[in-house]
């Protein structure tokens, strides 16, 4: 059933061409094009459109797909080409014109881009949520491992002394240095773009700041030519937000790989996620975390694949924006999975002690040998050249009795200051502590 | 003059390829790191690993390079490697040891850092104010045209009637969509990672805090660890507001470039942003916002250029980092300078009038059409059919005459609406108002 | 039945994320790694490891597996992690130790990246012949429409007279110049790794160059370390090679979504590649071109996903290689969907008659007027100025007759020419004419 | 001086934004112009459009431009927006009118695109020179160390006995690997477009196989329709063989910076490729490997800039296409310098001995052990399980001696096949003999 048809016999190819895998990923939708269809309704009522007994109907109606969507009865046959026709079938099935009047001063497009501006915004609350869970669990993590050292490396090389609180709180300061783009790509999604149509709005008097209240929205995407100009931009927007984040999970990832490895083996990753190889049994590989890596440098590809699809298109709707949907949804899916997996994984990470007692750290310390001789009165290029003799000549004596002082040095990590920019985030985030339950 | 240098002669190709345009770039960073040297010698003063008297000179020779960079004598020759060299070394040549001694407790990569924050900080600044003055001139134009009907495009057909008003609002609206990432890049920025040295702090009991409110920072990047995380970060975070930036420009020079065009003839761009052939002279081709439009594309590449040179680096400096600079700086300022054209060419652009009078246009009233008959009591789908039927048989009638009422429609194109938008930005984003004169 | 499996329970969520979509995705490498295990066996009989009894027991189960795949009766069920698993427990079920044997000598890594050749390999070959049978389509519409005049068009504006004979002889010459990309994929896939192990050899005394020729390969991939390089390499490849077919092809549905626009109504559509709008009757749009087009633009994404995703990694296996296959193969299969839908869609094709005798297009003939009087005597300069002159002033009389001589103009469209390029290039690659039937 | 100047006065900033880099990017293209030019004059003159004098003066006169090219007289004032005006002023200032008429039946779109496919064929021959100069060289030092020992790693983690034979040998053989890419580029950069005019031919009786021949073309780009969509194509099919060796280069390079650290320690690079560290005096840094490592991820996102900046653009020339300039040319030197410094640094390269006698690689012999089992007769599994059982006791005696057999292994590495395939590479591309030798 699709609803343009106008008796032209259209090919099983094609069809399956232009719907692709739409049916599949507009789950992702359901909910959402079921709650915008509501203050729909809602809003022709009021504006005289629907009467209240039809308008009754259909909130009947939807509250019934709404319950098979939260129950997961819900599905999407062969016989419809998206969620929307299904919806609308379903309707119209059940109360005849009613069901058909739900369209009235509404285009696909401005319904489709609804129902994804409210999915998106949900999801940087999911993510944001969970975003800032991890950094609880780093943050504990650098709590309870402060004062395990660590060689810090620079160029491959060890280089100084460093700590795992100092790493562990890093991370946790860097997740909330992602949450900013998430807040860009909320603004984005925060606007009502229902009514807008075809992107010149309609001359039916309907009332956009009442949906806007009803679904929660910020605020209006006033014009209707603005408001499609929101497709592609969430999703960019969105995407621009998922790739930083992948960027910081990835070198963490990145980060334990190597830290798991024979040649550092600074930590031990939980048996779990780690798998042997088929022919050599003295390898534990770090798969799960190289996957990790892998996915958050492919979830970096994301916005440019976006751009790409639609980036030399004109204003005004063109049928390319809908393999968007293609590209973003099950990423978006796969970054939560990484969040949770994180969350789950680095609590059962295991810290070696000791680690810079090892005679091959010797020389991470001489830093602390030159700062000595400058205290001692020394210019800081002697104390460098004669550190650096020492050093070539095998004379030299790591000075591993230091003491740091600064803030976010070795002995004053900064937890507690980290501790309050969470704190500070998490209030400033208010909206992402109760996320939609039922999406993806 | 390369301070690392231990004797070992250097060949000439690979300094130049270790160097490449960094004497060039580093113009950008020059007044940033006199700002933040300044800073570092009177927290050192006040720790008391400088005398007061030091203090005064380094001081001093800071202020003469600062005025240096604001009149334009300053430069960077061929013995420097780059502008921190350069400064140390004009510190040293004139007050000796206290100008060596200004690099206690600093390293070249948190010095690097820091002028760079403050640079990327300022830059958001510089942008968003521009981009607040080009959203008062599309505002204006819209308030000016606002009555302009326009046939409004979808899949690259001619749909509905649209409007000027309706048109130059939206870009408006969209320009101020972009400005949260550049928050989003402004927070980014706007840690400050002075002390955090090599990426593992120092023993010097210096006080981070002091220089974070003397260089006007945020925040302190508290883990020195998270503070060289910036590397790469905050060029990414900038980068993804530029391209989404571009995204809104170039998809406005589209538009133009093809409203210019014989076949939609909607608009005439100033005279000297066109260029004749070279061997048709009834052409008039729409040069500068062609290349406005492929500058912007290309700058949607950016993120996705900075992610590849680093994405699959550890924790840690690399010196990858470097190409940062070659890969970032100029493309900058070339938005800068989109944003300047577009501030100068938008008030120039003519706008023909009576566009929807052509008889090439009578299929975008259909809609009207279909709305009128539903008005009468027509079911949608049946009128939908019967004015389809008409224009098949050439018997339609366009329903020139139509009234919208609705927010965000032709003749309610909200440009009210939009200017408490701009106001409420502008008066949220204060930062925005005074960048530096000085920089790129 | 994971055979790597030590003893250790593996949660449920983290095998999900390990495999990926791999059960899927290895249905495009069954029939090769089947193919390859063939090939193994054979060779580790004549190296004596391996019983001729065993052997044909070998022979006998990778026969049953071929048939199985080629009925389509194959599938990977729950119970194994990827086909590999699946082919392996297949044979140790039926013949026990025997089928254990076949993994002598090879290793996980070069048995996966083996088979991954003959598919890509394969793939080049299916590929190829499509665009050389897309291009017989072209060179004959281009036959069919040599005289139909055309407007052509530069910066979108109407220039000079083109014809159909030259944009669609155009198109053929181009996917002439696409193949040598698809040249060097198969030339890069036509590399043996088997017998590498894991990337350095094994002490067994194996004939590399047996398994080469009875898999047909190209060559050995001599060095085990660039055997395994390969990983990522031929992927790279093979999509640099896909990228450079999705431009042209994305052109060319641009060209035609546009060209079946209201303005410029150069050409029909099939009406099965076009669909209507929701509200407006009198739109036809072109909803198959603009998804092919959205569509090749996403795949000119490819190469810098797969880049993305592994680019800063040292030699030696990763894991991250593992998500190549999800970033790939699909959209293999979709290049090939649309190969097929543009051989099918372009027979059809309408092309508008007599489209240069509309007034607005007069000034495509200004050249003609200028190359008359250059005729006449008068120098190129004073001919374009008075032209351009008359053009401003409404004198202007269109040269409408003009014949054109050289190769590659509107009255010499050089299909012969182009004819014999394609004959030539279907000769060289004569790899292109029997692909494997079974695969994707 | 701008030839298509009609009267208008231009803005000094516009012109700045227009002409972007081009003087200096256009001395790549001034010797191929000049030869362009020649062979243009030298058909005009056949065709009689041009006497036999006028074209003596225009050779003449090129043929001056030609020597001051070569003496690195030429430069292209601030009086002329590109190589191609000041050609054309310096013939018409002196020789008049035939100078004038050199640009007959030439337009701007196929002088400049003549040019570029000269110089962009002439550069695939440049870089494949120094391609195969770099093979031999890595093949030289596989001969050199083809004994020395090496701990092949898999995971970040020592996995097998590799040899250093092995992965020089790797490298070389994936140069050749790298090559067909640029072949593919060389087929696309080796076609005519001189005389498609601005894309749809002229009237005139030009000879377009006489300028094929002259300037040593393997091919006319026939179609004008297709010449012109040669732009944006040849830059895109270069950049994807530049990416592809960029890989290749890359990944060595990265092996390198981990080879020259502290924990492997395989390498010692030549001192004039390290520097040392501002504060750490036992730091010796590989900054030049990690230069080029991170030069050639930014050359893999070179295609993705090209494709960003010209993908969803019709047929036809758009102004666009000059920004490709500026994104290509000088990563096209920048890659022949990275080429340059290899072939420098390689042979100064100093391979550590006896890499495998200490005790943390132990376990990368436990292959070798297992094989020995299987050998007397124990079954894969059961041998898998026993010396895994060894190594997780600390029982395990590593077996050290060990005798590869196989092509590719470590004691067969397959030198002398590797050392054919670079012959045959080398007789293949007789090309890459004699490229210019004035470009870049």
């Amino acid at each position: 059933m699709k609803i343009w048809e106008k008796g032209i016999a259209v090919d099983k190819k094609i069809e399956q061409f232009t719907i692709g895998r739409d049916r599949e990923l507009d789950m992702y939708l359901a909910q959402f094009d079921v709650q915008a269809s509501r203050a729909q309704a809602n809003m022709l009522a009021k504006a005289g459109l629907l009467s209240a007994a039809e308008n009754q109907q259909l909130q009947q109606g939807l509250g019934e797909l709404a319950a098979q969507i939260t129950s997961g009865e819900f599905a999407i046959g062969e016989d419809f080409e998206d969620v929307h026709s299904k919806i609308e079938f379903y309707l119209t099935e059940k109360f005849g014109d009613a069901g058909k009047k739900i369209h009235t001063a509404r285009s696909r497009n401005d319904q489709v881009l609804t129902a994804q501006q409210l999915f998106l915004k949900d999801y940087t609350a999911r993510a944001a949520r969970q975003m800032l869970a991890l950094a609880d669990v780093l943050l504990q993590q650098a709590e309870t491992h402060k004062n395990a050292l660590l060689p810090g490396y620079t160029h491959f090389q060890a280089a100084m002394p460093s700590s795992f609180g100092l790493w562990f709180g890093a991370y946790a300061e860097h997740l909330l240095l992602d949450l900013p783009l998430f807040e860009a790509a909320r603004t984005v999604a925060d606007q009502n773009p229902l009514g807008s149509g075809a992107g010149f709005g309609s001359s039916f008097p309907i009332d956009r700041e009442m949906t806007t209240r009803e679904l929660h929205f910020g605020a209006v995407a006033v014009s209707s030519v603005g408001a499609q100009l929101l497709r592609g931009k969430t999703e960019r927007t969105v995407a621009f937000a998922v790739a930083g984040l992948a960027a910081t999970l990835g070198k963490m990832a990145y980060d334990l790989v190597l830290y798991n490895s024979q040649d550092m083996a600074f930590v031990e990753l939980p048996a779990a996620f780690t798998t042997g190889s088929s022919i050599m049994p003295h390898k534990k590989n770090p798969d799960v975390f190289e996957l990790i890596r892998a996915r958050c440098n492919t979830l970096q590809a994301l916005p440019n694949t976006l751009i790409l699809a639609t980036s030399n298109l004109p204003s005004g709707y063109h049928r390319d924006f809908q393999v968007l949907k293609e590209i973003l949804f099950e990423p978006l899916a796969q970054l939560l999975d990484i969040l949770d997996l994180l969350i789950f994984a680095l609590p059962q990470l295991r810290v070696k002690p000791d680690l810079l007692n090892q005679a091959k750290y010797d020389t991470v310390f001489t830093v602390e040998n030159i700062n000595e001789l400058i205290q001692q009165g020394v210019p800081f290029r002697t104390a460098y050249q004669q550190v650096g003799q020492a050093v070539n000549d095998g004379s030299y004596i790591p000075q591993r009795k230091f003491q740091t002082t600064h803030l976010g040095s070795v002995h004053n990590p900064g937890l507690a200051e980290i501790g309050e920019k969470l704190a500070a985030t998490r209030q400033r985030l208010e909206w992402a502590r109760n996320p939609s339950s039922a999406a993806g």
